[in-house]
């Protein structure tokens, strides 16, 4: 919005404002979920049940007054996206006809993997994304979500999730793109451009410290100092937010050393409006703002729960508004909360319903809402590329690629199940599974499916051998049986995602152990007692502790969530039609007990003399086998030649040396030799994502601002301090192929949100 | 020390300083380590080798300028007590005659579990002197402790630990009191108060955050944030500062946050000094000066390292001075460092030297040593009665008490060990066992041997059955085959303590697995197959995942490491001899995947409807049971009579319902209804030990300070905040007995160091 415009928005929505009655203000401040009343999704979600009482209203009463927000009216049943876009259409006209500002509810729902919708496309989930490397597709994956939003009426959609993943047993890691916070931030801030450039509004979760809790529990209080918090947790939001121009956040549930999010006035204001310079709206986690009642104990009542959050900088209460009506009117009434907390959060909300137009609706603008086609073939198209760049290639003894083999054992939980294909937040395992006969309205192989398409000329025999997560071993004789009368056996096991522990990865669904679950691990060690070679395919949504299998195992290929076209990407991969090109964007655990573990480890975090138990991971970050093979060579590193750029230029040459087209990831990574602070042992300074064909060379070049080598110092100052930084271009985080040396020179720089991008840090070569 | 004395002392220390040479002055702010150069403990604990390279030097040439402190001349290698101290006072003499000043070196030992000597006493290792819940009694061995180093010519020793338990997996949990900072603060200030009754200076350590390392592993960062730091693990060391009057204390190896305490002037000045007004020596943890360099990376060179320890606050360099001598010497010539740095630790360890006088020792003080026991029957006596009031029974289907069997077995590799009752600081696990064919110089039975004393009418087999740690089953048959055979199976199980991965626990020991290390639980649960009833005894330095021996054996007895009299004790609780009367200072955790844990949790750290996962541990902190019965009647909660005190007057009657003599420990705990940070779901206020006859009853009333009810608020200022309180008399943190509650009036109190014992808090009962 240019400046004369915004303007004139300010002042109109001032204007607004000042003829509007308290009880206008504040049901511009809430959302409705419709007919999410006392039922909610069963016992296992009490204290969430617990929170939303009030919304058994009828639309119409509960909106008299105007309404901020319709909170997903597609994603919790199947509506037929063109019946649905019409209720919601009757809806919005109501609003414009019926209240007396005629304002329309801004309408949000969830698109972690998509829109969350029935009939939408349902893409990879998103450590698929982090393995991909790849923001450019990321982004075009963003573009097509939301345009399916838009074409809906939909105007936010409450993605992506920026949580860095730090231990492998939250059963949300699942939504999360990976444990770097580098990666975590490109390819979310790519996720929102792609969003907003459809006019729909992306929004940042969880803000902030979600996946860092204590086990991996969800919900459990985070044990986080603010230099983490400041140089891990952060940085992912502040590249969303500065460089990505995100419209929304919302807060996270957790508890950072004792102080729940949703009441952190420090961060929700503080980095996030002062410091950030963000001007969008924080709408609250689903029930967040009741939970510091109900949950985290820190508010004596709703009203109180409902000041304190309001006052911290939570503009929108979701996904129904009970704190923030009656026990808000109550507290501005009776003087405890100025009026003027209201009307700063309401300025934020009407003008961004200004920006999107809904201050000047009209009754005829909801009239019809022509053909809506959520799964077009573009989008298929983009959910097959992003789960083809995605597949690692954990081990492979030289079976994948398949030599056409003509009896194949295909085996697993996991093989002949689409829902394997997909993680929690998709429609398919969120909703439509609790539905039961309707269909899902896409076509969807599975592995199984897949397979048979891929190697026509195989004898595909089936056994499913277990489930996901029983102790059941009733069905192990069939699948060793096949896998014995077969040259290859295709195991495919993994995960079921669900939510509040309906699934074995997913919210709610954390995990104790990281072996595979239930008897699947047992499952894949009787297969490869029998001598056939068995091919393990992991659809997962966390990494799993599985060095006995890259030991035994022919190859061993993670997959995570690949989404609606995953299975023929699985099954690509394994016929060499598809050369895998993922890299992980996590480490592969050695085992529970290591946990929690980043790469992101000081030199005391990993392994050392000073503890008997390694902990290094069985597969490190960034690793990733091909079926082709790459050299890396000619690096050559250089300061910028603009003097006040600070950036460090860094470029080697790539080769295809094998003799199939594949991609590469070049990924580079810093250790900061001596600092004020413990540092990494390694960082991962910048990558970039290359197709070659064989015999075919390229020049990379990536260029790192000096600012990516900031951190925040002992007085708590983010700076970038003098000294020498080793720099290795990697295979992976632990995989060395290219050394070099940079010493920055110069004093202590301080880093502002202001001049991030430039630091007046020379960079003289070694 | 009274005021015109330390006048005195502080003039004379002056004086001495204006006339030292700047050898002299470093010369004392080191240790010598004899003997221990370039030959260290292996190849497993290379850093800290590579840290101390100086010392080959003879003792005389290291000490030409005086010497600071005679690291461990007895706990390094077998030396009779006699021979040893008159060695030790020929190089007192040699200093006191050969050095310009005269001065002799402070000697210092470790002490953790007794003197750390040959023949020495060796007691109940920490996590059972928490299970005393006796603080009294750890006085007694504290004193008995200082009077054998005091015989010895020791003058410090390097002991108590408060690092408040955080997670199992850690090695050193064994060296820890607790998990409850109030517990670990009463016991271990009860210990400091015992040794430096005998004008011998103890050494908190380690100062602070080590126990919370990530994955428990040693060394590794800890993510903990400032609140955490403030109201969980510093809370001990403040105690054992202000009421224990401690003369020394010991940095932690670990970063919390980033920052390595060794560097930590806010730390080590600001809090230890400022604010609580610690007026002794901070000396290092062994090579934690280097480590600032060869493992922080903090430092550029042992220079830097130097320079950042003294400047914040590490006064003397241990075990033996490297960074102090040369570096520091160099960095005092240049300017780099003010000498009045210097002259600040050098201030603090010269006073400290003339409190312990010995700035006027002559060389006839070092003429003779008279005779020395290190174990005399009163210290013997004193490990009895602090093993038997800490072995707690974790479960007892009636078969504890022994009706006299007739056919006892015995089996599991502990049974036999000696070596199992012992943690890794003892001498004989640290020292001894690398010296073959040493006796022990003190009478030890092993359980086997006690169980044969103590059931002389017992026919009793034995089978070791499995090692500590191997995974050899090839004696289980002959165990189980005797367990067989056998009226009753008594299996001793658990650790093997020791240092640097020497052990299953101890000091760079980590767990992986919360499993019994090997193949215990394998063998347990072969000899439950057989049918003959089974007692498991746990020798354990951590507690482990038992559940599935809770359920299954016919009684659990959780031992830890209850010293040399510890078989005895054992022996005695399984004949009845002994009423159990130990509680958990730990919570006997669910499983690896659980950890980190603690009882402190917020609302959601625990059991909770948002994960599917319970966290919560199969017997909770302050569990134990007796062999007679306890009623917990007539609770009253009241205000001090006492305006200003702001106590908590609390009391109940305690009855023993059974028929026998039993001790009871009185469990107070609270819960904060509503803050405004999240606060523990329980929270020990106080405890009470109490002894009472078969149909005795006792009084028992506990006053507790409104401060204890303290915590750090949002402003990040300590503070009793006004509201309700629930309280609880409990068995357990998790089994409440008696319930109550009391409203705190007034104001938001803020805390400070000089009225933390009063607050002007009234005390409303509800």
């Amino acid at each position: 919005m240019s400046t004369e415009a915004s303007t004139r928005a300010s002042s109109r929505v001032g204007e607004l404002i000042a003829g509007m009655t308290l009880e206008e203000k504040l049901a511009q401040l809430v959302g409705l979920w419709e007919g999410r009343g006392g039922t909610g999704e069963g016992g296992d979600v009490a204290p969430m049940q617990d929170a939303m009482q009030a919304d058994d209203t009828g639309f119409e009463a509960f909106a008299a007054h105007g309404l901020g927000q319709l909170t997903r009216p597609f994603g919790t049943a199947p509506v037929d996206p063109v019946e649905g876009a019409l209720a919601l259409a009757a809806k919005q006209r109501w609003l414009v006809e019926h209240t007396r500002l005629g304002i329309p509810a801004l309408v949000h729902e969830e698109c972690l993997t998509g829109l969350a919708a029935w009939k939408a496309t349902t893409f990879p989930a998103p450590l698929s994304w982090g393995a991909s490397f790849d923001p450019a597709l990321v982004e075009q994956m963003g573009a097509a979500i939301g345009a399916s939003m838009r074409s809906l009426g939909v105007h936010q959609g409450l993605a992506p999730v920026l949580d860095v993943v730090r231990d492998a047993r939250w059963g949300r890691v699942e939504e999360c793109i990976s444990e770097d916070p580098y990666v975590v931030g490109t390819i979310a801030t790519a996720y929102v451009r792609g969003v907003q450039s459809t006019g729909v509004i992306a929004t940042l979760k969880h803000f902030v410290g979600y996946s860092a809790s204590r086990a991996g529990r969800n919900l459990a209080p985070v044990h986080a100092g603010p230099r983490e918090v400041a140089d891990v947790l952060l940085p992912p939001f502040e590249m969303a937010v500065l460089d990505g121009g995100v419209d929304s956040v919302m807060n996270s549930y957790a508890e950072v050393d004792g102080l729940p999010a949703a009441a952190d006035a420090d961060l929700l204001t503080g980095v996030l409006r002062d410091r950030w310079g963000f001007t969008g709206t924080v709408v609250a986690d689903y029930f967040a703002v009741a939970f510091l009642h109900t949950l985290h104990k820190v508010a004596t009542d709703l009203g109180d729960a409902a000041a304190q959050a309001i006052a911290a900088g939570i503009d929108v209460e979701l996904p129904t508004g009970n704190a923030y009506l009656q026990p808000l009117t109550d507290r501005v009434r009776s003087g405890e909360l100025p009026e003027s907390v209201v009307d700063r959060a309401l300025e934020r909300v009407l003008r961004q319903k200004a920006r999107l137009g809904l201050l000047d609706r009209q009754p005829e603008d909801y009239a019809d809402v022509g053909a809506i086609d959520l799964d077009p073939p573009e989008h298929r198209a983009l959910a097959a590329r992003l789960a083809e760049e995605s597949v690692v290639l954990l081990s492979n003894d030289g079976t994948l690629p398949l030599a056409a083999p003509s009896r194949v054992a295909v085996v697993g939980p996991n093989a002949d199940d689409t829902a394997a294909l997909f993680g929690c937040y998709s429609f398919l395992n969120h909703v439509l599974s609790l539905h039961e006969g309707v269909e899902p309205g896409l076509e969807i192989a599975s592995v199984l499916e897949a397979l048979r398409a891929e190697l026509p000329a195989a004898a595909i025999t089936h056994a499913r051998g277990a489930d996901v997560d029983t102790d059941d071993t009733s069905g192990f004789a069939e699948a060793v049986a096949a896998a014995r009368d077969a040259e290859l056996c295709v195991a495919v096991v993994g995960d079921r995602a669900g939510l509040f522990g309906r699934g074995t990865s997913g919210e709610g669904c954390d995990a104790d152990s990281l072996d595979l679950p239930g008897v699947q691990r047992l499952l894949v060690e009787e297969l490869l007692e029998t001598g056939t070679p068995v091919v393990l395919v992991l659809l997962t949504g966390r990494p799993y502790a599985v060095d006995w299998a890259l030991d035994r195992c022919a190859a061993v290929v993670q997959a995570f969530f690949p989404g609606q076209e995953g299975a023929a990407t699985v099954a690509g991969v394994l016929s060499g039609r598809i050369n895998p090109s993922g890299r992980l964007p996590v480490s592969m655990p050695r085992s529970v007990g290591a946990q929690p573990y980043s790469y992101l480890h000081p030199p005391l975090g990993g392994a050392s003399s000073v503890s008997n138990l390694d902990t290094a991971p069985v597969r490190p970050f960034g690793h990733g086998l091909s079926y082709t093979t790459f050299t890396h060579t000619d690096l050559r590193i250089a300061a910028s030649q603009v003097p006040t750029d600070g950036a460090i230029v860094v470029s080697c040459r790539v080769t295809n040396t094998g003799d199939r087209a594949g991609a590469d990831v070049v990924q580079l990574y810093a250790t900061d030799v001596v600092a004020s602070v413990t540092r990494p042992v390694a960082q991962l300074l910048g990558y970039a994502r290359v197709h070659l064909e064989p015999g075919q060379s390229a020049d990379v070049e990536l260029d790192v601002p000096t600012h990516r080598l900031a951190f925040t110092d002992r007085r708590m100052v983010r700076v970038v301090e003098p000294g020498a930084v080793r720099l290795f271009v990697g295979r992976s985080c632990a995989e060395q192929v290219l050394t070099g040396e940079v010493e920055l020179t110069g004093p202590v720089h301080e880093i502002s949100t202001a001049d991030r991008r430039v630091v007046g840090v020379r960079v003289t070569p070694a």
